[in-house]
């Protein structure tokens, strides 16, 4: 597997014409003869190389070290690790490398001497940054703290190199710049790199330390949410996203070629989670994407995002309901502080942001009281208005201000501004029985009490001027005895971006659908 | 809350006509004052009636047992319980109720006596199935079994009666039908419920035990499948379904209008689960829809279904991840059979089949091995040709026969018969480092060693006649150093069908979608 063979395995290389093709071939067997030939002469020659491409050839029993397990009680053990090449600096005689995996590096070293030959430190000083290496080396413990690395206290004395896979030599992004926080880096004159060249070359974006921590902190979210709900008795289903129907009055929703026919992308699982209930499920939950067709070029609207859902039947008030959500988020809230600290701290020395702060147990204010303290700092709306964004965000503040939490529930919103299926306020017809949770001052979950009521539904649809014989379905749902329920949706890259302080709803999506973007 | 005036309430009406509706308005009105008026004369008139539809009036503290705690040891307590209307049997001065919730129910009597009036059993006995209830009742513990419920111990004496969402009188569908063993049924000459009238009425379907239990146990395999790759180190991960190109050739695929343009639904999450393994994600699996728009219209085929994927980057041979998906298999065998006992027994009673069974470790054959099994049997087939869907099934059976085992792993397929991106074999260029996995003779995964190298990628989607130009974002990923992966996708809904033995992929989807239905 790793013999000198390994040299004749070209480059990897970018097919852009026959042409080149052919001339990089010939050049790449110049080289491969080159190489061999010198080989030849060098003592060390079985010790590095372009190994063959990894095709399962056989299976080897070698254990390969994790560079997160590089510590001093390693010491003078000669280990194998597989890592990629972060940095590269050679030396004269020598040449330091810093080998990187996820959000872990160490330091390298690979100098002249009884296990290398100069032809071997050249080799290594010629590994295109970003290839993926196997090494074999000794585990030194230093002197001098290394503050570069993660791996503090030990360094690699490199004794065999193998490049498993090759890196392009001009990469699209620097991973360094990547990861450099935009504060004050235009003083310094220093490089950063914009979101769209990011997004063009997410697989080497999401390399850097931020994405890694942003991304797994984002898998704990799921987790959290699952677990605490899966303790509570929930189960979990599984909603359609292609519908025959739009059913929240057909804007804003993506039209899909079905057959002879067509059909909808799903704006929400909602008439299914509520389906679900009718169906003696009690509590569901479901994790899964949303559609929106919405041309909104904001730093918070997606065309595609995941839902984090819960729908559950209640006995005799709503609130029995929102008392469960808002547990859910808590645990959330703690759950990553307890086990993400380390992601948590990774962003912020990218993008700094204070700590987020909640309350136990939350925080809920009437949509009046809202309204009353936007008033009172200036701002002038109608009882049942509904809240802007910059309204949002200022009620953020203030609450922020006068209770010290970034996340509170907002209660019995307008029922004017809420869909249909609102259950009105029992006790004044203006309001409703539904509410928001918001997050740093933004929303990150829209509900509601339902109605669960055909006749009622049926009413409400009508005032909405909804074409009833479109949600027949959904109303009829009801009448074979329904439960009293509520629910409603988060947005995971929503919880993701504010729980992190982050500023764009793009650097919590991997693969972020917007009006303009639908790649990679 | 529970007042008189409830009876004003009219039930819920199909508002099929204005006229109807102001028909049926006058006729309840009509009734109500005839209730009120034989209310007046009724020493129990404020022990039973339609109660005013829950709208969280106020939040009541009272306790709700469940029907599945209605035991001895609740013997003579007082109790409030809220369940469905499952039968009702009236016999002179007594009617006897089933009370069911979800998969428990127990046995009511309301009785003429100082508890009860005459017009209170009346009202009891003229509830409509599948409505929900109210009931104060006193547990009673009965000397002979009743042997028709889950809790045979117990009865309710019920002191008083409130339905709180009342179902239409005429049901769609009876749930003692839906639950009806097909076998033997026809001679008996007892009426079953033919799957579309299930499908399109799926919220009383899904109220039945068996479905009850299908979809809990379906929650279970989620939960088993991410519990067990979380405590392996996997990383959860969120991929778009919406794409811009159809990357694996354009067939099968369903197109979207995303606002001035076209994009197509994911066929599958494997591109994206690659790029995160490009981005040093070493071990991502994720859970969501795949779409495929093929007409076909068999028992294990939908247009939308569940992917359960997993990628996974490797050292040597890709037989580690193997070893991986198989234990993630056995891990979800072992907790589908220690935790979800009751829902197999369930719906054993209804679809019989034999325990699941599986080896540990999980048999590997080679495809070599498998066809000549085929041939040994009679099949005559090419080494290269692909397994058609009765040879499957006839290997399962060949395969339980020998080495009784209901799972399987079919290793090392011919490599014409799969995707571009599958790594073809180092010792034999016929064969390629592939796999499907089987239970009960029926796939459930596909997968493989990907090719992770650029240069080989060009050239296997060439050999497939594949456009370059569409695939250049997806072979770019490999340029800047990309680990050995392989991986698969498993479908959630055969998982669930094929473990229960069940024999159509529509009773393991809660809304199934195929090329003739979208609806509900």
């Amino acid at each position: 597997l790793w013999s000198e063979e390994a040299l004749m395995i070209t480059p990897e290389e970018q097919a852009q014409s026959k042409k080149a093709l052919k001339k990089q071939q010939k050049e790449a067997e110049k080289q491969a003869k080159k190489a061999e030939k010198q080989a030849k002469m060098d003592f060390a020659k079985d010790r590095y190389g372009v190994s063959a491409m990894v095709q399962s050839q056989e299976r080897l029993g070698r254990t390969l070290i994790r560079v997160q397990d590089l510590t001093p009680e390693k010491a003078n053990q000669l280990v194998w690790v597989r890592a990629r090449m972060h940095t590269i600096r050679a030396k004269g005689k020598q040449c330091f490398l810093v080998l990187r995996q996820q959000q872990f590096n160490v330091q390298a070293l690979v100098a002249v001497g009884d296990r290398a030959s100069k032809q071997m430190v050249k080799f290594a000083a010629n590994i295109t940054k970003e290839s993926i290496v196997d090494v074999e080396a000794v585990v030194q413990t230093v002197e001098q703290k290394i503050e570069t690395c993660t791996q503090h206290d030990v360094e690699l004395h490199v004794e065999r190199i193998f490049v498993i896979s090759q890196a392009d030599a001009r990469l699209p992004l620097q991973l360094e710049d990547a990861v450099r926080p935009d504060v004050g880096v235009e003083e310094e004159g220093r490089a950063t790199v914009n979101q769209d060249t990011r997004l063009d070359n997410r697989v080497i974006d999401l390399r850097t330390t931020t994405s890694q921590a942003i991304f797994r902190l984002q898998s704990g979210v799921c987790q959290l949410f699952r677990d605490t709900l899966l303790q509570k008795g929930f189960v979990e289903i599984q909603t359609p996203k292609i519908i025959s129907a739009a059913s929240e009055g057909g804007a804003n929703v993506f039209t899909v070629s079905y057959f002879k026919t067509s059909a909808y992308l799903a704006q929400s699982p909602q008439l299914y989670k509520q389906m679900c209930i009718c169906a003696d499920f009690d509590k569901v939950f479901c994790i899964g994407p949303v559609f929106r067709a919405e041309d909104s070029n904001t730093h918070r609207h997606l065309t595609e995002f995941v839902g984090l859902d819960i729908e559950m039947a209640f006995n005799y008030h709503y609130h029995e309901v929102l008392d469960s959500i808002t547990d859910t988020m808590v645990e959330i809230f703690k759950g990553l502080m307890d086990r993400f600290q380390t992601e948590i701290q990774t962003v912020c020395k990218q993008y700094h942001s204070e700590p987020f702060k909640f309350l136990e147990p939350t925080l809920r204010l009437e949509y009046q009281e809202g309204v009353a303290m936007l008033r009172a700092a200036g701002v002038e709306m109608g009882d049942e208005e509904d809240l802007s964004t910059p309204n949002e965000k200022l009620l953020g503040r203030l609450v922020k201000e006068k209770y010290d939490t970034d996340f509170y529930v907002l209660d019995k919103y307008p029922l004017e501004v809420r869909p249909f299926y609102t259950m009105p306020d029992p006790h004044n017809p203006k309001y409703s029985n539904s509410y928001d949770m918001f997050m740093r001052g933004e929303e990150i979950l829209s509900g509601a009490q339902r109605v669960h009521d055909a006749q009622l539904l049926t009413e409400r649809a009508s005032h909405h001027g909804i074409d009833l014989e479109k949600i027949k379905a959904y109303i009829d749902s009801f009448r074979y005895g329904a439960p009293p329920h509520a629910g409603g949706g988060i947005g995971l890259e929503r919880v993701t971006m504010l729980y992190l302080g982050l500023h764009n709803i793009r650097q919590t999506s991997m693969f972020p659908r917007d009006p303009k973007r639908l790649t990679p």
